[in-house]
């Protein structure tokens, strides 16, 4: 929810390998909640506790990774100013006409210099969390079906020129930085992270060769105890764990980095502070960048900067 | 961080009858940091993880209760443009000077109908949060001084007109309502929780025929456990606890409701869900209002409706 | 696991004034596994985490209450012993056959000077926990459902001289006492907490005129977030809750008080220090019995001394 | 607190390479509590919430390691017992003085098969927790003092002919088997966890063929969150982690293993399941012990068969 009127990330369209594999590790291990399917074979998620009708999009594909990652904007207006403010700043936009997916609205697609593609759009169909908006109960059996994120939170992309990326974001967009990784000139920047609302990162970017590469999506898990009933879960249902438990250096966050069965990698997380954009970004340097990936172990593991899709 | 530029609750002033009993308790009981006294006698604190000098106030007074609560906004452009706004809702509105408060920058103050006053501002010295903004530690001794809360969340005041309040924040101020408790009449609101952010609440209302009374302030925890913490501090020492630990329907966070020697109801909480201001707001009827309020006990205590100061 | 051979408690015959809906709240919303029924109509439970056949039994009656409660022990030797023994302490003893409890082998029951009648036992059939012998699992779908305790954790028992319930316990049954409350008279014990292990009580007692009855049979949770949830749960199935979440200065434990529909109280707690007979009793006084009992609170609410079935 | 008057582990004594950075670690660090030094130069230490005098003692040496690892029993006519039946047993015990350590009476010392020295002793000052014995707090300012465990748990030996250590520590000292890892002969124990309590570890041993060596003492923490917090420590204070946070399949208890500065592996860990002589033993298999020890990485890590001191 920043001042620019972007509210927040609204789904990620993901590439897997095996599409009925997919659906049973997203719907059954992950926990979020199956919404449907689309014409093209889609097969549309959303997390236990988001009200509009999906956040998760996965398709089958040769290839995994992702597709693209969008924002909700407050309403129309919003997206028809931040279309043209987007032209304005040199950014061709496509329009992709409302319900090419499930229950949402018309959209707006731009690439950005890293190579990914971010849409904007306003309207996805509210359906609610389960718990009714008349004098509802705090949770239900839907928050314990499988891990159960409360909901999609972020994503971490790889690519190069993600200066630029910072640069659109915060001109064009209204996101600010929050922390960033500097390399050992001390200006270019190897990792940032943006919010375009209190959280500590709404989106982050790493300085990477290839283009349109995804590190990974995140969910957002409400306790310590829960990342830890994340962690059980992966290991009864064999999931790969890249890392964690453990805590972020940055953003302070409590995190496990895992791997869906075609290899994209997830993060189930809790915390991180709050953030608001009078603060002064956070500095990482590279000789310390370990502890800030990863507080506890104090090194990068070896696939942080190698393993993405 | 709403769309109008209003970030967040920036201070409170709050009047306890002993000076040097209110330094105590807020400093070593409830945890916030000593961050200077005035010529007027009033003292500064802040929570450990505030980075602006000050959150909250105390000065001596015969009465306890509340002086005023101000929001931060975006910058100063933000500032007159608000305040102008305000002027043209017809609401007059006071400049304070830069420096009538320590560390802070010129205010606009304004009286709102429930018979508050409310202030805006945009400029406090940035003092850190001491963990520095280089290659940072997770946290510091500070949060396990005291209850050590993160920071000053939110107030709920009580006072008449509150509809005209949530016209006034909403139209003037960008607050959209998040949760609202509707009378038997089923459209008076006896309560309303106003967010300016993607937090469940930064200001609520009660309903109430005397004017600018003050039902509690706020304080951020990390986690359940750290409330547990809380109730186990305030036991050994003697801090008067009005309710909890439990959890509120509304919102859904975790709580603790307590008061400070002069009486003043100030309250310790984690969690409560993510709101955004495209989310319909929840309504709570009059017989569920005890278990809106108080989730585990499903009943109002005595003290609920009638104990301000 | 005492040094006399009595190992734990084992069950508990629980008095419920509507066998369904007891069958419902126990096996629904407090999460027990049901076993079976015998002849007579009783009901077997057991909690996910215990190994043996069943724990908590309840029967059809006109009047809540307890029937018996029961210790397992070591093995056959040392049931004989422990009869042997009682009898030479003036205790009559009388020999429930093998099967007269599904799976459970040759009870010894007697009275215990409150009024109570206790049982020991050696054999109860080991139906596993569910995860197996052989690489187990951390945890299963049963640790979920509903509150779902680890186990059966203790029983407080309210009853006239208690102070002879110490003796026979401690002498004959090798408990030791863990903490007690004295009356005004600074030798009257008002209340016992007694441990056969090194579980801060496995039994309690307190002075009550009438004999033979239950203030709670007490559940096992794993955290302080998992009381949290069964608070959550009793409020989603309206479970009348007596007091908590709040922590207990006697045992320092985190809990819960609530009823089952037959008014039944029963508890679901964690944590409480690890007690050894070597340690020195603690002891409380009766202006601070209140703190001892609800350490949040620092009073006993209005039912603690009086509601007991 | 075993059938046969054991109670606890009692005492540990390890060799470190520099006695004041020991003394600042054990301290500072891990936060127990310095009791004192004697004669020798050892310092002493004590966990917050242990009653008796000590429970860790260091001593400066050239190679880092455990001297001897002790537990306390019943009574000195316990101690002559179990000292009559080790000799029966044909374990050749002797006795070191009452004062040889500070505030420790006479103690039974035997060397176990696997090459490991043990001691049995019956008295060490009962110096309290701090919170006294009459209407005591839940805690004090100690147990927040560094990472604050709550007490000396269970040590982690490896040496040959552990069978040889499995009869001697059932058949004479009452402990009896709860979890087992066997080699791929399907009857050789590569790993025992042993009890002499309703713990699921009061020892452990693992088959190695260097006598006498050490893998770890382990200490208790209350809660997952004090196990985050412990490692959160341990970064900021840059101690050595080999592992954590993560779970152990063994015990499903939470830990972290890290290293003290000359080397010794040290355990930070909350939770298991409670264990009761009756319940049979879990076994693990060679093929499934990576996820045994290490629940969520499901591997060994390379220090875990290795790294002994």
């Amino acid at each position: 929810m920043g001042m620019n009127g972007v509210l927040r990330p609204g789904h990620a369209q993901i590439r897997v390998l095996d599409l009925e594999e997919g659906v049973k590790f997203y719907r059954d291990v992950l926990g979020l909640l199956e919404m449907g399917r689309d014409k093209s074979g889609r097969v549309y998620f959303k997390a236990w506790d988001e009200r509009d009708h999906n956040s998760i999009v996965i398709r089958q594909a040769d290839r995994a990774g992702i597709d693209f990652f969008a924002f909700k904007v407050a309403n129309k207006a919003t997206l028809e100013k931040l279309d043209s403010d987007l032209r304005a700043y040199g950014v061709p936009t496509e329009r992709i006409p409302a319900g090419e997916m499930l229950e949402t609205g018309e959209r707006v697609r731009f690439k950005i210099p890293s190579g990914h593609l971010i849409e904007l759009y306003a309207e996805k169909t509210d359906v609610g969390n389960g718990l009714g908006l008349l004098n509802p109960e705090a949770w239900n059996a839907n928050a314990e079906k499988g891990i159960a994120p409360i909901r999609l939170d972020h994503c971490l992309l790889y690519g190069p020129d993600i200066e630029k990326n910072v640069a659109l974001f915060n001109e064009v967009l209204g996101f600010y930085l929050v922390e960033h990784v500097v390399l050992e000139d001390n200006k270019t920047d190897l990792a940032v992270w943006l919010s375009t609302s209190i959280k500590a990162h709404d989106i982050a970017f790493v300085r990477h060769p290839e283009p349109g590469m995804l590190h990974h999506i995140s969910f957002l898990l409400e306790s310590w105890e829960r990342v830890l009933r994340a962690a059980d879960l992966m290991s009864m249902n064999r999931v790969s764990i890249d890392i964690g438990p453990t805590r972020h250096g940055v953003t302070r966050g409590t995190t496990i980095y895992a791997f869906d069965p075609s290899g994209n990698r997830f993060e189930t997380f809790c915390g991180g502070y709050q953030s608001y954009p009078d603060h002064k970004p956070i500095k990482w340097t590279m000789d310390e960048v370990g502890r800030g990936v990863f507080y506890h172990d104090r090194v990068l593991n070896e696939t942080f900067l190698s393993v993405v899709t």
